[in-house]
This record gives C-alpha cells, sequence and structure tokens, in this order.
C-alpha cells in the first residue's frame, strides 16, 4: 500500500452547523493545513481581496475551465459559478500540505469521486433545534429562507452516508481538535473510521 | 410552564450502531432509569424469563390490546408483534422513574407523537464503515442481511431529523455519560439543544 501523506479535506455540513468555522480553527491550529481557494464568477465585495478569498473571474473565463476540465467540483448558485480548481489543489499536496474544503454535500460528492484519496468528514449540529436557533441568530435570513435552509439540510443530512466520518459540532475547540485527529491518523495510515 | 420531572426516554439507531449496549450502560449506571419491557408474541426463548425480557403474549392477546388502544406503538417483524404498553409507560413515570426504549426509528417516531414529553435521542455510528465493520463482527448475520441493514441504516439516518438530539457512539462510556447528562438537564428543564 502507498501511503499518501498529504491529501484534501472535505469538510461539510448543513448551513449554520458550523462548517466554515470549524475549517477556520482547523486552519489557524495546524501550519500545513491551507484553505481551498474556490474560482467565482460573483463580484468581488469590498471586503475581499482576489486571490485570497477567491479567485474572482468571468463568466467567459469560468466556462473555458470546464471546458478544460480544470475543475474537480463546480457548481452554480443564485446566477453565479463557483468551483475547486484540480491544479491549486494538486500544488498544494505536492507542497506537502493538506487542503481544506468548507463545501456542500453535492459538490463534496463530485470532489470525492475524483479524490478518492481525500479525507471527508460529515458535521452534524448538536440538533435541528439547535441548528435552527443558530440560523435565527445569525439575523441574516427571512424566516422563509431559514426554512429553506432547514428544510435543505434534512437533505444533506440524507447524504452524510458518503463520508467517511460523522462529527457532531457540540464544542468548536472540541470538533477542531477531532478533526486534526483525524487527519494525523489518516496520513499515518491508521483507521480513521473507528 | 409545568416541568415534568419524569419522562420516556427514547434512543434509536441504525441495528449495529449500539442502542442496546449504551441502553444497558444507563440503565446499570442510574438507579431510576428503567427499561421498557415490551409485548410480543414471538416464542419465548430459553434464555428469556417472561416479564423480564418481554411480555410474551399471544397473537389474539396482542390483537385485542391493538383495539383497546393500549399501545403507544406497535409493529410486526418477521411475522410477530411488538409493541410497548401504554400503562406500563404512566406507572413507571408515576413511580418517578424513567423508562428508557432502544426502539427503531418507525415505532420512535410513533411514539413521540403520543408522548410529546418523551426525550429522544438518535445514536450514529462514528462512520458508516465503522457500523458496517460491527455488523460483520456480529457474525450473526449473512451478507444479504448485512447489505440489508446497512440500506435500512442509510434510510434510519435520514429519520433523525425528529430527534431532540444527535449523538455519536465512538465510545460506550462517554456516550451513555453524555446521555445521562441529558436526562438531568431535561429534568431540571435546561436546553438540552445546544
Amino acid at each position: 500500500m502507498t501511503l499518501k501523506k498529504y491529501f484534501p479535506i472535505i469538510v461539510s455540513s448543513p448551513s449554520g452547523a458550523g462548517k466554515n468555522s470549524v475549517c477556520d480553527m482547523v486552519v489557524e491550529k495546524c501550519a500545513n493545513v491551507v484553505y481551498s481557494i474556490s474560482y467565482t464568477t460573483r463580484p468581488i465585495r469590498t471586503t475581499e481581496e482576489d486571490g485570497v478569498d477567491y479567485h474572482f473571474v468571468s463568466e467567459e473565463k469560468f466556462k473555458k475551465m470546464i471546458d478544460e476540465d480544470r475543475f474537480l467540483e463546480w457548481a452554480q448558485y443564485l446566477g453565479y459559478y463557483y468551483g475547486t480548481s484540480k491544479k491549486m489543489v494538486e500544488e498544494v499536496i505536492a507542497d506537502e500540505k493538506y487542503i481544506i474544503l468548507a463545501i456542500e454535500t453535492k459538490g463534496a460528492l463530485k470532489f470525492m469521486k475524483r479524490r478518492p484519496d481525500a479525507l471527508s468528514i460529515f458535521i452534524f449540529p448538536p440538533s435541528m433545534k439547535e441548528l435552527e436557533k443558530r440560523l435565527r441568530n445569525r439575523n441574516t435570513d427571512s424566516s422563509e429562507i431559514i426554512e429553506t435552509r432547514l428544510e435543505n439540510a434534512r437533505h444533506e443530512i440524507a447524504d452524510c452516508v458518503y463520508y467517511d466520518r460523522f462529527v457532531i459540532n457540540d464544542n468548536l475547540d472540541r470538533v477542531s481538535k477531532e478533526i486534526i485527529n483525524l487527519i494525523e491518523k489518516k496520513s499515518k495510515g491508521l483507521d480513521i473510521y473507528g
């Protein structure tokens, strides 16, 4: 068996269950885990930096990249394209680092097919009530949008069975340590399932 | 708000994820948590005791109990009936104890509708691979049955969203303590969702 020491890390969760916060903490704690930087056609926001938050490209450029099979996965949301570059993932791994992606389940499943060496983690909220509370506390969405997010969450949870490992985000510090522990285990070729 | 100090506890998990072992340990650790004893029409095994493992009754008696609405939930498996007596649950609660049920999701959902005061907990395996390993290690089922159990597990997991709380059975001692902690919190009227 060839041991692949470095690999991509896929983290998915229903919206509001904390995949971004968890990934932030993992990246903060581990110098050799870096964020994936997606390509997008959505306009840059004043708080964002090109090449840091996203690679901002034109729709023409993005479609050309699709044609050239340069994405491991891509999707369209609310009229804009988002995609993960194959080359970027390969370069980070070649650079002897782990690349981490906080990504929704549909993109994640596509990614796993093309990179079966990935470590895939599904994060559950402690409960659906807590998920709803977190969504309401963000104060960013209307009641209708929150209902839609909760309905989506139910579908996303059904996709959890395709992930290597389940974790519950009951405590950000604990769950980030649990993920770091899984990364270490997998990099040493140890059992990550039990 | 009326505080109900005692309540039923529903524990579900896919077959092989350890609901029975978890409930055994909770009952062992807590003198005031007792097992629900189901009624069944299945024949008694030599290792079993009537009124301890199950209440063994005739199909005629069971059907009469259904007609008299004496079950909180009942189901048929492999030709035999299984049901949870309403009166038994009420008596245990009146006796100032908690009653715990290790039960599959369909029965659990029926139970929750009729006893919305129940604490409902869904136990996940750490991963689907681990679930499969545990099922294979039991050496009780053929490969076909294991495949069916895994397929059922995928459906059961989709039902998790109806439970109060998600826990992962990565360690029997830890998860039983987590459940005892949830029982204590709920009995004190504290938040059990976060």
